[in-house]
């Protein structure tokens, strides 16, 4: 067989309509809104049909990732199709990727291979809207907040004390730090501004975490967009603005359902990224799949420090979900380079430099399985290049700590590839749990920052910032000390250096910003030089993007 | 029968299915994308299909807009429902709400009362996302500029000299002028930027303008983005992004079909403003209108002086459409006001005010037919205030004119009450045409801006400021005179001062900014203080918006 991109295996693929695939997981035609013949959006009150018992969650995390690719999404969808094939009742839950990374570094983030979803040109590029709406919602206040100022400011609303940043959908680093309204009193009011990657904004996160249009509303409303002179917070209702941001939002909330290469019943839906925002899938579309499947896939964000652990002390703790095992996903060659082998010579067997790169995954097993005591199983994703001494040093070494190594060839056999690893997952999902959060929430907001940083990154301590300790006392002052934290840091270290690879100690933890987002629930820690907007890289993958005559994308990865 | 809302009006239809309404209208199923069960995409394969000869194309334009309201999107879709009632196979053609209107000043853009197209909340709230699409592809582009920049700037781009700016769909007007950039040189190049609405782009222009997908990636390629130090045109197929952007646009690209509330079937696609941009739905939908109906019937926005003349000098002229019949909307509410009674007091019997007024509309009449040589009907919109003497003022100047005069009371009607209308429209197109433009192309810069100034608004002169003489010299040198122009002028006048109401004479028009827009094919003149990004009013309308725990929406008029 010739090597295919994965673009050319997805569209090689004849998909099922998506009424087929929604009959089939039980979804009675009266919620569904067609988009075209093969997605779908599902409306939410399918959720309050019937009494069904939940189905098993499973997670799917990741080491902390590498130039050399884990295949966490593909390993997602591979797994599910492996249950299917053991046959069983499973549903996906996904989250939607942003444009920026598709026109960026990264290139699409629909899967690999024969573990795909389809149709993955649509998923890559506007989907059905989502996130447009979401930029749409965050923009409307920001105008609505400038237009109050401009009208007379009758909040008494401090121009240098805005915390509402606009949103864009682009890695665009030119409007990172801005000063808008320039030109004269007509224009608007001169003020430092910038934006933010739509994943990063709060709208986001609180369509993620709403469970209906009310709770949206609700949550809208009680964002924060700035301070008065007096040093009031002022909302988003203060400014009557979540009535219309949450009718922008009102289908953008329904999740939406798609299905992979081999008829999986997948839903996408939602994503925050897991380094600036709190990097899950909606938590509407995990109900949703709950309901429907036996077993219901998951995935966060990143590496487990990132994605898992704000899956599990943010997600699960507002949802009251209790994931029943926990998949980390790691590649031979990631590992070697965690142990300071350069990209071109992963190629080649090197068994010193994956021992050395082993404690990062090493670390992450043991926080899901002693940190938050859940039943665990390591999925090497396999490459050609993969020597069998190296496989067994990863599988030695996980033993030790009591865990079984799978196997997935997902990427190159489809469900099929995944057989040994939904065996492994639905042996794991009958033994006990003993779920627990990391941290708990009514502690000080200093203690919830050192419990992450010293149980799950095993820094030191966390060092505030003068300006960030001034902010956790005003957080505090005014009774936001007792909410989850939302850690934003880079993805490619347990400490907040990207260049700090494997498992690194005698580290500290800088937070050089803290605040609340009072509508999702949670307050974000920005540590190290994390910023909530990327740039594109040298050569942005938009080059060579394409289109021909009939419509067909090519070029996406 | 008690007073309902629009959007209660629009929301107690029971619209058909689309695909009832698609069969009904000849549209082969295959070429048809659902978006929920009342809004389909149309493949643009479908013009290839068949050789049925096009049906008349009909224009609805008006008066110069008053705070009184004219209701000429109104009008068209009752004209159809009316043409419909006669037994007539006729199609709509009209542009796409935006955002920034929807939640200003003018609430929705979908007609009102009993002459609507639904589903009305749909259509103002992103419908089928092609105006984030547009938007997308318009900051990818600007992404990839300043990253260019950022990278080493191999082109030279001159900072000072970047022409393409940022869009979004939202009146924001502390987006006008900005300074971005900021922050140290890992965040870009400090230099001075702004953001335009949406529909005020080029792109918006580029993709209303063409006719597939090869020529819409072609006119993306030649868009003008900066100048080099040395003067140069830098495109956006220098900085290889128009792939990419027309893979944002593909689906953007097929237009939306949709139906009125007694069923006939419409397209809303596409939705450049007319004051700022050239104000006509896209060149494709209308083409499939043309194709479907034997009478298609469109709109052009604002008055006849800035969209009439746009859609015949302009949309007509690239796509070769020959009109067979214009309608003129006015209110005699309107034209009183156009003769200097205050809005409060149109309620009340004033025919001095209402001869003062009728200029304005007889000045449209005239340049309708005798500049344009089209055959021509006046629709007054009626009122309850309206008296018999008013209306007979209005019919015996316009007879004076040798034109007609039709009552349209579609909006408390519905078709039956754009039944007159629509008989004298279908007796218009029946008569020769003598369709011609109001200018030739192939003259110089400065005569044709002195051909619309002159031969439509009756200005006495155009008059250049320094700085758009100098560009006027410059478009020349580069071979960008011989293109069509396309004004951007005050919507309230014929001149470019919105105060000036009625039929002005004795009066200038000062162009103070030329671009060439090369994608589209125009050339773009700012007249007076006219602006690329509106504002929000005191009181937004997105302020009484709202959306209940069903997602039902309520303050949309």
């Amino acid at each position: 067989m010739a090597f295919m991109s994965d673009i050319e295996i997805a569209q090689s693929c004849k998909p099922k309509k998506i009424t087929e695939i929604a009959a089939a997981a039980g979804i009675d035609e009266k919620y569904l809104e067609l988009y075209g013949n093969y997605k779908a959006k599902i409306d939410y009150n399918m959720l309050k049909d019937g009494d069904r018992p939940d189905g098993k969650l499973v997670l799917v995390t990741a080491i902390n990732p590498t130039p050399a690719g884990e295949g966490k999404t593909t390993t997602t969808v591979g797994l599910a199709d492996g249950l299917k094939k053991l046959g069983k009742n499973v549903m996906v839950a996904l989250r939607e990727p942003s444009l920026g990374p598709v026109f960026g570094v990264k290139g699409g983030a629909a899967g690999g291979g024969y573990a795909q979803v389809v149709p993955m040109e649509d998923i890559n590029l506007h989907f059905t809207g989502d996130f447009h709406a979401i930029g749409a919602a965050n923009n409307l206040l920001a105008a609505m907040l400038d237009n109050h100022i401009q009208q007379g400011n009758a909040l008494g609303i401090d121009c240098k004390r805005i915390t509402w940043r606009r949103a864009v959908d682009m890695n665009d680093r030119q409007l990172r730090n801005i000063v808008d309204g320039l030109g004269g009193k007509a224009n608007g009011t001169p003020r430092e501004d910038g934006f933010d990657i739509t994943v990063a904004s709060e709208v986001m996160a609180v369509l993620c975490l709403s469970s209906d249009i009310t709770d949206m509303k609700e949550r809208l409303g009680r964002m924060i967009v700035a301070y008065s002179f007096d040093g009031k917070p002022v909302t988003a209702h203060d400014l009557h603005a979540e009535g219309a941001m949450a009718a922008l939002l009102k289908d953008a909330l329904k999740p939406n359902l798609v299905q992979t290469l081999e008829g999986t019943p997948a839903f996408i839906h939602g994503g925050p990224f897991a380094n600036i925002a709190h990097g899950c899938n909606s938590m509407m579309a995990t109900k949703m799949a709950l309901k429907l499947g036996d077993y219901a896939i998951t995935e966060a964000g990143f590496g487990a420090d990132l994605g898992a652990e704000k899956f599990l002390d943010i997600k699960c703790r507002f949802a009251g979900f209790q994931p029943s095992a926990v998949v980390v996903v790691a590649t031979v060659r990631a590992l070697k380079n965690h142990g300071g082998v350069a990209k071109a010579d992963l190629g080649q067997e090197n068994l010193p430099a994956l021992e050395k790169g082993l404690p990062n995954l090493l670390q992450h097993v043991e926080n899901i399985t002693k940190v938050f005591g859940l039943p665990c199983v390591v999925a090497v994703n396999a490459f050609p290049t993969d020597t069998a001494e190296e496989l067994a040093l990863v599988e030695r070494k996980c033993r030790e700590l009591g865990v079984t190594v799978a196997l997935s060839e997902v990427w190159a056999k489809g469900g099929e590839g995944g057989k040994a690893l939904a065996e492994e997952v639905v042996r794991l999902c009958e033994q006990p749990g003993d779920f627990r959060f990391c941290y708990d929430v009514n502690d000080s907001i200093e203690e919830k920052l050192n419990a992450i940083a010293k149980k799950i990154y095993r820094a030191d301590r966390v060092i505030l910032t003068p300006n960030a300790r001034k902010q956790m006392q005003q957080l505090t002052e005014l009774g936001f000390d007792k909410l989850p934290i939302c850690m934003a840091k880079t993805q490619y270290s347990f400490s907040d250096r990207a260049d700090l690879l494997g498992a690194p100690r005698n580290f500290e933890i800088t937070v050089r910003n803290l605040k609340v987002s009072a509508g999702a629930g949670f307050l974000v820690a920005l540590t190290g030089d994390i910023m909530t907007m990327p740039g594109l890289p040298r050569v942005p993958s938009a080059e060579r993007i394409d289109v021909d005559e009939n419509g067909k994308i090519s070029g996406l990865f």
